[in-house]
Order: structure tokens, then sequence, then C-alpha cells
């Protein structure tokens, strides 16, 4: 604590990431990375702007980019915002859409940034606990609240919310604004972009830092009708005017042209997915059924802190949360299937299984 | 107005950046860019940084870049906080230092963004009226406050404050924070980094858009004694975990290690403002003695609105401000030579002085 200290900075709880590790090589399954590099059209546009025009700001609205996203999923480019990374995003829709004195809801088991949002704008937090298979309980959404944020599919579970119940929360919440954050959803999840144009109070929030391989270059977005991307300009605009540079504009919007190179590494991340949760079960995990590039699994017979502790001697890195109800898990992100292979063998080793 | 938005949402009056026109090309001398590209090793570094890698998260903490940035500056890394450009680093180091019950006291006239972030957090602000010639009233900011922000050199006026001054104001305020925003320094005003060692309550914000020629890549930073950065990382990492990406980095590394280039970017700069002051004067032209890469200048006889509205027919973009006491100003950035010539050829058709 420091006397030059704010009284909210005194009070933030902040947000801890996934290790970033600069001692060694690691196999690195902790952070959602994707193991694919950017499409090579992507790395030929962050070369192509490395040009004289660096010396000039980039477009404030960033036009091109949101044009892009837009037609992409097909709507209006006034229905779009971007930022510095998902995580931006959704810090500006916090402060955009939720007042400090009705509390917001979001699941007790979630992306643990919400909470840390929540704090640093002295926002309440009603937490919804997770049904005992860590399904979504729909029926906590519907009672009274300041706004509704829930990933589809859930960090860390990698569960899906159908389509059908969220249209339920949506309906049951008029006025309030609901964020979906669909950081991973290009994973075999159901999207519900397409309720757009029929939910003004629905806020689609999306990232190229997972399945478009971005993540070095933080670009997320945030999808609604114009209304509430307005609101998230006036607050961006009342925070800084350029967030998304000249850069990181010109690969987004080379990874969204990218279809096919995007299918590809999304097709291979949910086989190796599927391939790894096989061989897991066979060693006794219990896994989560997923739909995202992480895998949520936990041992009967061995703590997952000590896997992962062991993992982590052996250069395999994995997300440990010490956190009641899931502190017997590990949230395992789908490397390729060479990676794949070691963090199985390294289980096998460690569980005593041999290969 | 949307029932979606918060009441913060509903009274934020988000900062308006210099356009960045995309109808034609004009001489663009209006949001202080530097007429000259980022050094050759700068380029190359973005080049180099397009790779695989771009698939992880960037650093954190970015250790490289701050190491890099201590180093030159002759300051430990614990002394460095750095942001996606000086904006976003400005608009933290409000939320951080400032408490909303203290107003806090900046210029009357100065960069527009200040009241827009004390808006935005709802921090209550007193307005130092600038002295008739556009000097600092230092005695405004001897009277209590929440916490002080002075650019130095000022903008727009382009004025500097003598650090003799600075550090009477910061041996008035030994408890509350004194941020020294430094963006144009690098033109020939007086630095205060050194005095960081002195002062707990000094903080001083740097950018790499103006001289260092990288607004298209967003980076900025801040220096001060380690209690201070570490205030600025607990807001930062309840916000954004990762708010300077891959190429950023890489890119600001390189170009704080090209010295040469920067030294002869702002002389150049420095050369072209003093001999386009001499031929503005000429022209009848009062012009503020600036330490910057823009000037402030007004004319006897031709209104500033209509000088600036005819200059932009005529291809030539520079900023106007529409605000008491400088409405009869413009504030013309620092261009090339040959910008620098057709903007004096412009402003003389427009006078009707010929060339």
């Amino acid at each position: 604590m420091s006397k030059y200290w704010s009284k909210i900075t005194r009070n933030v709880e902040p947000y801890v990431c996934g290790e970033q590790p600069k001692d060694k090589k690691y196999v690195k399954l902790n952070t959602n990375e994707s193991p694919y590099a950017p499409s090579p059209k992507v790395l030929n546009a962050i070369r192509n702007a490395a040009d004289g025009d660096i010396r000039l700001y980039p477009d404030p609205s960033c036009d091109k980019l949101r044009e892009t996203i837009s037609s992409y999923y097909g709507l209006n480019k006034s229905q779009v915002f971007v930022g510095n990374g998902s995580d931006e995003v959704l810090a500006m829709s916090f402060l955009t859409f939720f007042d400090k004195d009705e509390a917001i809801v979001f699941p007790d088991i979630s992306y643990s940034f919400y909470p840390v949002y929540a704090n640093l704008y002295g926002i309440k937090c009603r937490l919804a606990a997770l049904n005992e298979d860590f399904s979504i309980p729909v029926e906590e959404f519907l009672k009274p609240n300041g706004g509704i944020v829930i990933p589809n599919p859930n960090a860390p579970t990698g569960k899906c919310l159908e389509t059908e119940r969220i249209k339920e929360i949506l309906k049951n919440n008029g006025d309030k604004v609901v964020i979906i954050d669909e950081a991973y959803v290009d994973f075999g999840g159901n999207s519900v972009i397409g309720l757009i144009k029929d939910y003004p109070n629905l806020l689609v929030v999306r990232t190229l830092s997972k399945s478009r391989s971005l993540a070095g270059l933080r670009v997320g977005f945030a999808l609604g009708q114009e209304e509430l991307i307005d609101g998230l300009n006036r607050i961006k605009d009342s925070f800084n005017s350029y967030t998304v540079n000249r850069v990181s504009n010109a690969a987004a919007i080379a990874a969204l042209e990218d279809e096919d190179y995007f299918k590809k590494c999304v097709e291979k991340i949910i086989n190796t997915r599927e391939s790894t949760v096989k061989k897991l079960r066979k060693l006794g995990f219990k896994v989560v059924p997923s739909k995202s590039n992480f895998i949520f699994i936990t041992h009967p017979l061995y703590a997952a802190r000590e896997l992962f502790m062991k993992l982590r001697e052996k250069g395999v890195l994995v997300r440990y949360f010490d956190k009641d109800r899931i502190d017997n898990y590990m949230r395992v992100s789908i490397g390729s299937d060479e990676d794949m292979d070691i963090f199985i063998e390294k289980i096998r080793e460690i569980i005593g299984k041999g290969v």
C-alpha cells in the first residue's frame, strides 16, 4: 500500500494471468493459445504494414477492420466494436453497461477476470453457482439483476449452454445487457450472433487470440445492436482514441479473410482434443465434455495440484486454479498432436502407467 | 441515450481526436505526428516479429522493453510502466492516483483529454487559468488539491515550465501525485526525469508516438518511483493483462536503440520549426515560442477559424480548437520542409501575399 494510491487502487484484486515463462522452453498448455502459427497471409500483412505509415496514428474507428468483421458475420459496421484484445473489450463493456448499485450475475466458476473488472469499477456481483455437472444454472439468471455475463462455452469447464436457454435469459432480462463471451465458440460451440437482430440487449464478445492464432497481437471485438456499440465507443473515446494499432488492424483483417486456414486449424484442434480425451479417459481421468480448445480434467486417484506441479517439473505447463469446487481439476489447452503426445507421456510417467 | 447505458456512459464527454482523413491525401499537420518514417531498424523489427510466435500472448510485464527504457534513462526496470500509447498510460494514471472527492488541478488550456479522463472516473477538476502569455500559473498548483497534471511542454501552446518551478510544485505537494506529461519534451524541452530519485510523488509520462515516429503502434510509458509503478500495475492488471503487443514491444525496443536516427529526426524537426516560425512572423503571425513539434499561431488580421477552413480546402490540415481564449489560434504540427513550404504557400495564397 502507498499513500499515493487512490481508494480504487488499494481495493482492486488484480487478475493473475497464466504464466508466460522465460526460464526455459515448455510445452505450453496453460493459456489456451493456438498451437498453430497465424495464416501466412497474416504474417505477410504484418510485414507489409512495416512501412513509413507507422509514423501516423491508426484509424481511430478501425473502419476497414469493422467492415471485414461485419460482413463476415452478416452484420452492419455499426454493430461492431473492436479493442486491444477481448479483455479490453470486456473491461469497457462492464463500465459501459453496468451500474454500481445493482448486482450483476455471472457463474461462480468462470473466467476469473469478471470479478476483477467488477471490483475495479465497484460493481456489485452475484455468483450463480454452477450445477453439479458444471452446467449453467439458468434459473439464477432469471432473477432480478443489473446485467449478466456468461461465457459460452464456459471457461475453464468448456461446457456450452444451448441457444434456447440463452434466449430465455435474453427475454427475461429485456432491460439489462446480457454479455455472451464467445472467446472459445469456434471450437464447436453454438454462437448466438444470429440472435443480435432480435435482442437489443445482447452483446457478443469475441477474440482473435484463440482460433485465429493472434494472441500476440491483441484483437478482440464485440457485436450488438448499434445503441450498445455507440455506448462502447463513448467509453473507449473517453479512455484511448486509438486502441488497435496499424499492424494489429492489418493482421486481423488478413486473419478473417483466410477462411480455409482458419477452418483447417480449428478442425485439427478439435481432432486433437477428441483423441486426447480418449487417451485420458483410458488413464482413468474424468473429462468434462468440451467445446473449446482446452479440456477440464480430474482423476479419482491423483491430486490435480500435484499432477500440475509434476508436469511443470517435466516441462509441461497446464493451468491449475486453487479455488473451491475445482481445486482437483486441471485445465489443459489443446496443443498440436506432438504437444499432446508429450503431455500424455508425462502424465503416464507421473501416474506410473509406463508408455 | 440508451436505456442500456450505465450512468457513467451517459455522463462522459468523449475526446474528439484530430481528424484521420480518408477522403483524400492532405498535408497532415493536425495530430503532431512525425513527418519521418520510423528508423529502418524499427521496420526490420516489425518484419522480424512476423513469425509463428504471434500465436502466443506477449510478455504481460514487457520486461525487455522496460529494461530498454530504464537503461536509456538511467533508472531501474521497476520504475517503468508501459502501455498502449500514452493516452492509456494517462487514463490508468488518473484512476491509480486520483480520488473522486478532492479536485485535481491542470491548466485550463492544455491537452483536452485530461478533463475527459476525470469525467470518466468522476474525479473533480479545478482548471488553473494560464497567464496572459500562456505560461503556467505556478501559484495555482500550490493550493490544496487532489493531484496535479501538467504537460511540459504544454499543448497546444508549446511552452515549457522551468524545472525549478516544477520542483516548487513537487515540494509543495508531497502527499499528492504530480504527473508531468512529457509527450513533446524531446523537441527542446526540459525533462524532469532526473528528479524522480528525489520526489516519490513525481510521475513522468512519455510517448514514442511523436519523436520516435511510432504513432501507428501505440507505445507510451510512465516513469516514477516503484510504489507509483506498482499502483499502475495493479490497475492495469485489473483491466487488461497484455496491453502492449508483440510487434509494438519489438518496435519500441528498436526505436529506443537507434539513438542516431532519433537525434537526426528531432534535429530536422527543430530546424524546420525555427525556419517556419521565421516565415510566419514575416507574414504577420504571432507565434508562441515552442519547444515542441507544433506551433501555436495567431494573426492580428485573419480569423484562425477561417484560415483553418481555407487551409483544409487547399489540402492542408491543421488543428483548430473552438475554445475560449484560444479560438483565434491554430495549432500547426511541424512536418517536413516540403510540407511546411506547402503550408506557407497556401497561407500566402489565403492572406493574399503571393509567393
